[in-house]
């Protein structure tokens, strides 16, 4: 299997993206690795970080970079020989089989559908992640590339996520829920009543209207919303997450007592952060397109980069793009189904 | 100050109410209470629990109760003497100044605007509720009373905000935030958009577009969104709460030597538990409306209940109705102005 990785994008660049290199390839022992930039800056990197003359790494040159902050119109214009672009290219010719980015969202997600096209009857690639919950986690689409969405784009996208639970996940029949609020009097715009409408006549496994606090108790696996209550719900998850985390180092740090306390629990907290470290959810997947592309976070580290390229190796294995290639089609809505000319 | 007490609501009824409304008559030495509901229930609750003969309570006969799960449109037609409803009435009469339920949302916002009516120049009212922050806490609304909002309701609630942030915790000039998702491509939907121009314009203290995550930085005062995301956040943020909670919780459980860390720890774990108790939070505001309404967490205890009267005990304190009157008034938008007849 060959994954391509934009090894120049993310906050950090070289000294993340080729320590996370050596990572996956010692993980995945028949990983192969093409890692795209400026082949001075990476080979010095991969001298420094011991990845030198690896026999699965390959360095495929790109001259330019894509800024965390550009607009992504004018990078996906502009700048055609960037480490992003070429990255997705070499999936676009079947060189490599999924690629990897900690580039910015919107440059990522306009190259990559201007570059790989989006799948017969997919109208909007979705972004999707694990979430931490109680017994293990959820997958959330969409979290930001379509700020507002039809019931069909929302019905897309649990046939989608569905997929990829069952792919990534091995859940045989992964329950679907609908993100919704609680109030009674105003239960749900328009388009999720319609959305749940059609996903109650699907053959899905699907379990109704959800709420935020469902996305961590486990009694769901794919949580279906817009991009925009979708993004909102993943920053405050991690808003307030920081800020737990900050109040408990505060009383650890408050006094000597607190701080012999610390000493106590060292191994308590060392498990319990584990358990919270988000660098284990570090991975977006961009979903429906013709291509496996991963976004990660632009501030990851070399671990938590290494868990987006596992998450690559994950959907490549379990074919994702075919999968979701044959169940849009199975699951296509009537009238979408009467406007495709050439649904294979 | 007279606040009036649906004491018949909320998971548990009496046995909550009744100790909350003791606890908030210590806290307030010239707090008067009128507790609303059934007298027999009510006076055998006060007997038990030490209320009987207070100077400063009486109890307004009320019949009815309104469910937890009863339909709005069902509880204001049909159950005309609730407690709920008897509670608001108190307030629309001038009798009380406020009023506090642990009742179901949906029917109290239906029964609090159909009987107390909006504000001049409020199109809908909005549900605000206090989160914890940094330093301190940030406001935040629609919390869910409007699943879809105009840019003029998001420019309403900013005003009504603002004043809540002045009254209640004593800011000067409050932050005022839009809340938005990152993402360069598809930043914001049009509503947004807009409502982001008009709060430009306006002589608010408007900080521009903030995302999920700053909703916990302690680098705005009001968050501004449609009652969807808010719903959302509110609910992820109570969701991943409680996960991490619990995961601590485990790992201070897993073993001797971790039980003996908990023991160490103890005094630091109680001043955290205390920093992070959600019970502090408890009591959201119906803000647009003539008269305040509080609205406490359906399973809140004593403690939590208590804090809810105090928000009403702030607000009636700061005339929180008057000032958004006024307010609302001085922001008014040139064509709501206009097709005012009846301003003040």
């Amino acid at each position: 299997m060959i994954i391509a990785l934009d090894a120049m994008s993310g906050d950090v660049g070289v000294d993340v993206t080729v320590p996370a290199a050596r990572r996956a390839l010692e993980r995945h022992p028949s990983l192969e690795l093409i890692l795209v930039g400026q082949p001075s800056v990476l080979e010095a990197a991969m001298a420094k970080h011991g990845l030198q003359a690896h026999p699965r790494v390959r360095v495929e040159p790109a001259s330019e970079i894509v800024g965390m902050d550009e607009e992504p119109a004018k990078a996906l214009r502009g700048k055609k020989d960037s480490s992003m672009r070429v990255a997705i290219n070499l999936v676009h010719a079947g060189t490599a089989q999924a690629c990897v980015s900690a580039g910015n969202t919107g440059a990522l997600m306009a190259t990559a559908r201007f570059v790989l096209k989006t799948l017969p009857g997919v109208d909007r690639p979705a972004i999707v992640s694990k979430l931490p919950s109680r017994n293990g986690h959820t997958h959330m689409l969409d979290l930001g590339a379509n700020a507002e969405c039809s019931p069909e784009h929302l019905y897309q996208f649990a046939v989608m996520g569905a997929v990829l639970a069952r792919a990534v996940s091995n859940l045989q029949d992964p329950r679907v829920g609908l993100l919704n609020i609680g109030s009674e009097d105003i239960k749900g715009t328009q388009s999720i009543k319609s959305a749940a409408a059609m996903l109650s006549q699907s053959d899905l496994n699907y379990i109704g209207y959800v709420e935020g606090t469902d996305i961590f108790l486990g009694n769901v696996d794919v949580v279906v919303c817009d991009g925009f209550s979708g993004n909102v719900a993943l920053k405050s998850m991690e808003g307030v997450s920081r800020l737990i985390a900050d109040f408990l180092g505060e009383e650890y740090r408050r006094g000597l007592l607190s701080k012999l306390a610390a000493l106590a629990s060292y191994g308590v907290l060392q498990r319990f952060r584990k358990r919270v470290d988000p660098r284990a959810y570090n991975g977006a997947s961009l979903l429906g397109l013709n291509g496996i592309v991963i976004k990660s976070h632009g501030s990851a580290d070399a671990m938590s980069l290494e868990n987006a390229i596992h998450i690559a190796v994950l959907e490549c294995h379990a074919r994702v793009t075919e999968s979701i290639r044959d169940q849009v089609e199975a699951h296509l809505l009537p009238d979408v189904a009467a406007n495709l000319d050439n649904p294979s």
